[in-house]
């Protein structure tokens, strides 16, 4: 079978893994931890456990490697807009780790590559049509459609963190990380959550999370939002039901507009604990319409961690 | 240059043509109202038209015809599941039209037709990623991706009108024709700000729209309340912006998720007048994520009722 080579860009690790592109399989991989993130450092970082894990593989050379980054990526060109895990700003990323390799490189968002990785090997194979909802710290998407990853014209297509949305009468208005007002990702993300919930509990509008496992003010998040509402806490219900409104309409929306086979749930967030991933679900049916309904199927990630890797070995291909 | 046959066919009208597929000039149109919407009677009736147009533009023969029609269409079987305006469900209009004319039918919803005739020769011309929002007694959307038809996997793709809002706080709950609460379109559809409009002139909350032209309650309607809201009428004015901030929060949801570099503004309501327009426009501009908007351009549909009938003939090419 023949191997490709894929980079998956954190803030502070990267990971390159050569795989098996006819069944998924990582043949080799090169965890890095990389405390420097000016752009020079980071090339000469990847581009050193690219050619390891190529080596470590048994490929005698290579021609072309994808990348998956947490950004906005221009995958035409490789030029990353905007990747503020990394504090880059229109970074031609494609271009340096390529004359450092000599090979092409092609760059997508990180939950394209994803995206990409279940439709092949995961969650959504045999699919023409599939939308990845991610909720971790953040909220984003990456979007198969027709078969097709979909980028769109800037290549920011799937930022489902940033649509608009109207929560409760009475939450206190959250200004998102991208500047804006009323971003689903304010209200919906792991560290809007975890922000209100500090808030609350040094208001004591949250007493039982106090006494919640790790229950120190500073770390309170949504496992300790979880756990709580596991044992009964009101004001953990609440939270929860209010998060999943809008992480279920927004996949009720998602799946409206864009009609998919497979809804593939990831991310810490939506996977973490039965009980929210339970109420965004059926939020979800009963906002979808009923048309698109039909042709749904509600999965979760199936590839975990790999499939950022694996959609990235796949865009080299 | 080849001809491509086409049918735009509505609940009471069809419309078949020949057109150039190399310009989208109507080479012959042919016109035909049908009383009778049971299938056969309107197979009947679109067949003949079809020929009689195919005639009329000197074709010897033709082996494939396109059909838009506003309803819900599995495009790859002709399938029509349902079709309100012409209270059909499960017809398989594609196959008997097919028999009737001895050709290859492709079926697909009016608003993704529409949507292919402004790509190809309309208001998105040489863009990859297109979306046309309409919004005229109904809303909805047609979406070109990557250069072509997005259908979804059930063929309901681009139904905007029925994604889930909440409107302001102290507006009244309105059921969808689809059964649903809190759809878009029973909002901001034509056909539902009329029913509010009479509803608030009956109970005397609209007085200004009693002096507008045609002020008649039954016939109070979207172009009134653009007529009254030129003339400074408060309901209007804050009609208006309410509807504007729903249809607004909808196209730049739309942007951000999809990404495209044309948003195409088509339909009665937002063609008609051009205040209502203007609000959108700019409750757009305020909403959708920096980033989507950098690669986005809105224009006005530029086809006009001919879109349809291009596209359906572009579906058979």
């Amino acid at each position: 079978m023949p191997l490709a080579l894929g980079l998956d860009l954190g803030g502070t690790n990267l990971r390159a893994a050569a795989i098996d592109a006819g069944s998924g399989a990582l043949a080799a991989v090169r965890k890095v931890h990389h405390a420097d993130r000016r752009p020079g450092a980071v090339v000469d970082a990847a581009a050193r456990a690219v050619r390891e894990a190529a080596d470590a593989a048994g490929m005698t050379g290579f021609s072309a490697v994808g990348v998956g980054l947490a950004g906005q990526c221009l995958g035409s060109t490789g030029l990353v807009l905007n990747a503020p895990n990394l504090g880059w700003r229109d970074v031609p990323f494609g271009e340096l780790l390529g004359r450092a390799l000599g090979a092409r490189v092609r760059v997508a968002n990180d939950l394209s590559a994803a995206a990409l990785g279940e439709h092949r090997f995961g969650a959504a194979r045999g699919v023409e049509d599939a939308v990845l909802l991610f909720a971790g710290s953040g909220v984003g998407a990456g979007l198969v459609l027709g078969g097709r990853l979909h980028e769109g014209a800037g290549g920011v297509a799937g930022e489902v963190g940033h649509v608009k949305v109207r929560p409760r009468p009475g939450t206190a208005e959250r200004r998102c990380g991208c500047g804006q007002l009323s971003c689903l990702e304010a209200y919906a993300g792991g560290h809007a959550i975890a922000a209100r919930v500090r808030e609350d509990r040094a208001a004591g509008r949250a007493p039982g999370l106090l006494g919640a496992p790790g229950g120190d003010p500073a770390g309170a998040g949504p496992a300790e939002v979880e756990a709580a509402c596991a044992a009964g806490d009101r004001y953990a219900a609440a939270l929860w039901e209010e998060v999943a409104e809008l992480l279920g309409d927004a996949a009720a929306n998602l799946v409206t507009l864009l009609n998919p086979s497979r809804l593939i749930l990831g991310g810490g967030l939506l996977l973490g604990g039965t009980r929210l991933q339970a109420l965004v679900r059926a939020r979800l049916a009963a906002r979808v319409s009923a048309s698109a309904a039909r042709s749904l199927v509600v999965v979760e990630a199936a590839l975990g961690d790999d499939a950022g890797v694996v959609g990235a070995a796949l865009l080299a291909v």
